[in-house]
């Protein structure tokens, strides 16, 4: 299913290709989360122009709202929010921790109750597959115990013997289909539980491997010393998904580690609150310096929004609370963040990845100028 | 500027053809409404894959935010919004009258609080035609004043003296570019001042007329009446434009009337609050009924919205608040409007308005069916 392509000189980056169900990956990839079906503001045409090679979703939210007989009567998730690449479906362990209300965790799985409704719900680990088998995802993700940072080293024990058993549980049910699972790594900050967790983990027959319970509040460099020290752990033939990461220089350090695959809200939610990612750094719209900036978000930026509209625009627009604004600052991100990807993919195949990485980082600590604004 | 190409034989729907400075409008038309220089939820790409052949906005919103300075320095509204074609600007009269704070009228003007910052602002009709030449309206409006239903008549009457007053200055100050200026007819509910309102201003150099202080509270049966009457005392060979109206049956009826043009924000109104305009008649995609109905919003239909997704999935949008919701129902209607008039001036243009009307009328009384809904 997956292909390492090639190999960077001068980092652990790797270029791969990862095969689905409906349609092949090229990694590094950056998934853009669309949790409840829906990227948030944009649709499926602007993904695919921008190009989306694969979504994420999340069983968890889809379980609740509309329902998974919903969906499995429109014939699967692809079809409802009528998205034909491939989709990434979380397991919902990570909200089932965050969001629901009243959980109570046992070894059989976790009971909650609904964060929309109150409803009570039993998930198990064999549940949850079988809605994700429904879904028709073309990557599920088992239900895992995620802990919070700072946790407990007893605590973060009992979270990845839980982690590992429910991971065993829910290769049991997956049928020999098309659908891929992969395995998730937890052990919170722990060396030691992580390397108990990872080589359990890679005994077991899983399609690739995520380390998650990482931007859980955690400082960076215990993130990317987690993430170097797993991914040190790690087959080289399987794909590594760092679950929720991050920032563009987050994304840019852990590939030079060598993760294959991310996903993160940060874009969307940045791009509904205004923030835009140029190749210079972070740029507000609102603010007033762009009153009067007729210039385009990102001047080396070919998406729909650099072409034709500028800053002082997209600062009316969100002074004006039109939706319109969320709309273009999203799309922009989510195109910068694809073509960050791109770029990085470029980057590899010719070794030169430290150097892009050089490069970009040193554009990046920049402030965003003010196009030709007259102030 | 205005070819009146057919009569209809067997009503008073005219087809004509409007030559702006940004392109011609085939007319009958409908104007989407962009009130703050966005029409809402929608991309300019979006009302031009659509059909939209001129846009609406608003002077009285754009000289507060963000001010005539900004829209001047990008070069003109046009270029500030990314829209290359027609632009119709309101003078803002209604809005001063229905949302400004406090405001004070004599011959001179309208003083006035602005409802955003609780700014005094002093709006003269030169003023208000000024600001649309800065903004390089297409068609420019100018300031009128706007009564409410029902209204004393003696009130009406000093309104519409203002209004005639008010309309032969602004005439003075339009310079004798490509840029329109249309007259408004007041005169509340009242034959004899919308008469004499009509005869004054068709006596003046106008590029158009446009009936307003219509879709202000007053009964239908009333408003089709002012509408049947100014409509016969107005030149055939200049275009009529009826403010703020409406309803899809209500373009249809003005239509048999002999009005050109139309505006209103009910097709994207309707549309963040889940409502869908189709042949049979409106539909709430929140209802119950639709959880799993899998058919598109109107079979009919070759939007974006039809042609990708389902009304189960509409629905779960709105229930999960997620913009996309109000996206694709807002296309799909403003869809639905400009291909009616589409639908309106093709059957004109072969003398069966009167049946095409019939036709449409009988379909649009029904309810809207659940599609393959298995409930």
């Amino acid at each position: 299913m997956f292909t390492l392509l090639h190999q960077d000189k001068s980092s652990k980056a790797r270029l791969g290709k990862l095969v689905t169900g409906h349609g092949d990956i090229e990694t590094p990839c950056f998934m853009p989360v669309g949790t409840q079906g829906t990227v948030k503001t944009l649709s499926g045409q602007e993904l695919n122009d921008s190009g989306a090679q694969i979504i994420l979703s999340n069983a968890y939210h889809l379980f609740l709202r509309p329902g998974i007989e919903v969906i499995k009567k429109a014939g699967g998730l692809h079809k409802f929010i009528s998205w034909p690449k491939p989709i990434l479906t979380d397991s919902g362990g990570y909200q089932v921790f965050s969001l629901a209300l009243l959980r109570k965790v046992s070894d059989e799985g976790v009971e909650f109750q609904s964060h929309i409704d109150g409803m009570k719900h039993l998930l198990t680990p064999e549940a949850v597959i079988e809605i994700q088998k429904a879904l028709g995802s073309d990557i599920m993700m088992p239900l895992d115990e995620c802990v919070h940072y700072p946790c407990a080293k007893d605590e973060a024990e009992i979270a990845i013997e839980r982690t590992i058993a429910w991971a065993k549980r829910s290769l049991s049910v997956v049928s020999g289909s098309c659908q891929l699972l992969f395995g998730i790594v937890q052990g919170a900050t722990y060396e030691d539980l992580r390397k108990a967790c990872t080589e359990q983990l890679t005994q077991m027959q899983f399609a690739g491997f995520a380390i998650g319970g990482v931007s859980v509040g955690e400082p960076s460099n215990l993130r990317y010393n987690i993430v170097h020290f797993v991914n040190a752990l790690l087959p080289q033939d399987k794909p590594r998904y760092l679950m929720g990461v991050g920032l563009p220089e987050d994304i840019i350090e852990a590939v030079g580690l060598g993760v294959d695959m991310f996903d993160c809200v940060v874009p969307t939610r940045y791009g509904r609150n205004g923030t835009a990612f140029t190749h210079a750094g972070k740029l507000t719209v609102r603010n007033a310096p762009y009153i009067e900036d007729f210039t385009p978000l990102d001047k080396e930026c070919s998406c729909y929004t650099c072409n034709n509209f500028n800053r002082a625009y997209l600062r009316h627009l969100f002074n004006t609370d039109e939706i319109l604004g969320l709309r273009l600052v999203s799309l922009h991100n989510i195109h910068f963040y694809l073509e960050l990807m791109q770029k990085i993919r470029e980057a590899i195949s010719q070794d030169r990845f430290v150097e892009f990485k050089r490069d970009f980082l040193r554009n990046w600590q920049g402030t965003v100028p003010v196009g030709d604004c007259p102030l």
